[in-house]
């Protein structure tokens, strides 16, 4: 007989939020020649991060101190608020789990937009929430919409991407600033921030995280260059933060990631360089799918969601072609974002495999 | 008005397993002179581990495989279990919280012994389950005693750590085989075996564990000198194994610690190496301690219990004594387990400090 599931866990499905590029290569038995898929980012990390992980390899005996101490001290510098404010964990997708966990319980309302970021919607569904999904507004998300929605289900959490993944689009920080002085009585809103630092910092909302009901969420696996590395952290009012570390795997960050993390931030030229380096591929991948006629939406990430301008079963045939051509790439998963596809920024030797490959997709795509 | 969190996290208590040692650090505003506190092993991992670790940090950038198909290759290979019966994660401490979220809701009632991990028990706590605690008899986790609780109050869950923290204290293989084949119906045991890598292999419990209703819980941090990179695994029958993928963090395991751990796995000769140095410095706190006229337990792990002889009082006061001389250990926090104080193995270097440093902890004890 077998052990005693909870009810929640029997009746959740077994799928899985993205299945990796490694499983897919398996599956071909062959590599990918261009990774450029998940939203990594080629371009790496600080060579000052490398050095400071290399160093700290030795030190890997050690537990890394539990309350990330000199991490958290140099994250309340970088924005501004005090120690209190921030939690460091397992990247975004540990610390979307931990904040569902929170304030989710069987039949807890929650407002996402309708093919917004998996993960969470994952986390959603394990903690027994109901999603509620808004629209996409002319490929962006509806923030309005989304509170509108909270409002009239009594959602007590709330998630927006800004930027947004899939699409790469965003909204000014004013409008941001605007949600989150809307917030309804009593609910939170997720903000997650993991391609925020591709933006130039004067274009960032400013909110007073410790007066608001808002929960940002930060990580180095992005413009950081670090993703393997599984860290990340949230910025939010002390009295929310606090409960985290009721619930978090205390000693759940890597020693290495840590080190690597606090000399990311101590590396003023970083993300500059990231920045231009990234503003060149998303211009090239314009002009690779401009060549072919396709068109390309705004982007604000290391991303660009490519226009189809046909439905989603072209834009999946279309992806297809380009995985069977060794091209890692994803697209979005509902309508009408599905029309697109989403090819990641990468070094020019990986865009070079698209670049060649693409008429090849896109005749088999039309043929079909 | 305060955000709504869930019934069960606003009435969770505001503590935490452990304070880590840099926490204390801070506090003293000077460092310890002995870290041996934390079961961690100063001796520290494979040379080949640190070697991949290095290279790995170069590659940063990349997510790390969520399958972690490859090290659960190696991993399946090591225990002669197939590949969907092992589960890798962010070290035993995130597993375990998996396992209790997997079968734990408000009301669940689990089986520990008084005394054993607290970090077990902050999970249990989180997920609202109903803590029975068993005395230790003897000063090792009473199996029996375990099993029958279980039938009574009709647990899902039961944990037992072997050989057992904070004791040391260990069941011959045997026992660990007869316990497992008596699992009350439908409960899960959690078989944590965090230290088993100091005992020789061939002394290990055989479980068929597709069979059982055991999972056993594995790490790097211990054996294999790799506290800080967070990762350990589960092995268990494939039906409860399919469970932990639909909770867990997929993403959350780094690429460092990963490679590092498929090195460690592939170098033959770190484990015996690590043995025979564990066993000469368990050698020398007992020396060290036998002249001041304490007595050790027995114990198959990298750290030794020290028997004050006296009570928990006068435990603390000796525990008090060596920190204040820089030297980090910790102790049991309830009796009668308490009358010890456990001193972990370390490098020569290290354990000249509390050498030095017991007499005066020892009179200071005494004289209060």
């Amino acid at each position: 007989m077998s052990p005693r599931f909870t009810d929640l866990v029997a009746h959740l499905p077994a799928s899985v939020p993205f299945v990796g590029p490694e499983t897919q290569e398996r599956a071909r038995g062959r590599r990918f020649r261009a990774r450029i898929g998940a939203n990594e980012n080629g371009f790496g990390p600080s060579p000052l991060a490398i050095e400071a992980m290399r160093r700290a390899a030795a030190d890997i005996w050690k537990y890394a101190d539990p309350e990330n101490h000199e991490l958290r001290e140099a994250i309340a510098a970088r924005h501004g608020v005090r120690l209190d404010n921030v939690v460091v964990g397992e990247g975004i997708d540990g610390l979307l789990g931990l904040a569902v966990r929170l304030v989710v319980a069987p039949g807890t309302k929650v407002v996402t937009s309708l093919g917004a970021y998996p993960t969470f919607n994952f986390h959603v569904a394990g903690f027994g929430g109901d999603l509620v999904r808004v629209p996409y507004a002319h490929d962006r998300e509806d923030w309005r919409g989304l509170l509108d929605a909270a409002r009239q289900c009594g959602a007590a959490l709330i998630y927006l991407a800004n930027p947004d993944n899939p699409m790469g689009t965003w909204w000014p920080a004013a409008d941001i600033e605007a949600m989150a002085a809307a917030v309804p009585e009593r609910a939170l809103v997720c903000l997650d921030e993991a391609y925020v630092d591709f933006m130039d910092a004067s274009l960032e909302p400013r909110i007073d995280i410790e007066s608001s009901r808002v929960i940002r969420f930060r990580t180095f696996s992005k413009a950081f260059g670090m993703a393997g590395a599984r860290i990340g952290y949230a910025l939010g009012p002390a009295g929310v933060m606090r409960e985290f570390e009721k619930i978090r795997n205390h000693y759940g960050v890597n020693l290495v990631a840590q080190a690597g993390a606090l000399a990311s931030l101590g590396d003023a030229g970083h993300l500059p360089r990231i920045r231009s380096a990234v503003a060149a591929a998303r211009d090239r991948i314009g002009a690779i799918v401009g060549t072919h006629g396709l068109a390309v939406l705004p982007s604000a990430t290391n991303f660009v969601a490519v226009d189809t301008g046909r439905d989603g079963a072209f834009a999946r045939r279309l992806l297809d072609g380009l995985l069977a051509r060794d091209v890692f790439v994803r697209m979005p998963g509902v309508a009408p974002l599905d029309r697109t596809i989403r090819i990641g920024c990468g070094l020019d030797s990986e865009l070079d495999v698209p670049a060649a490959e693409l008429p090849a997709a896109l005749d088999a795509a039309c043929q079909t």
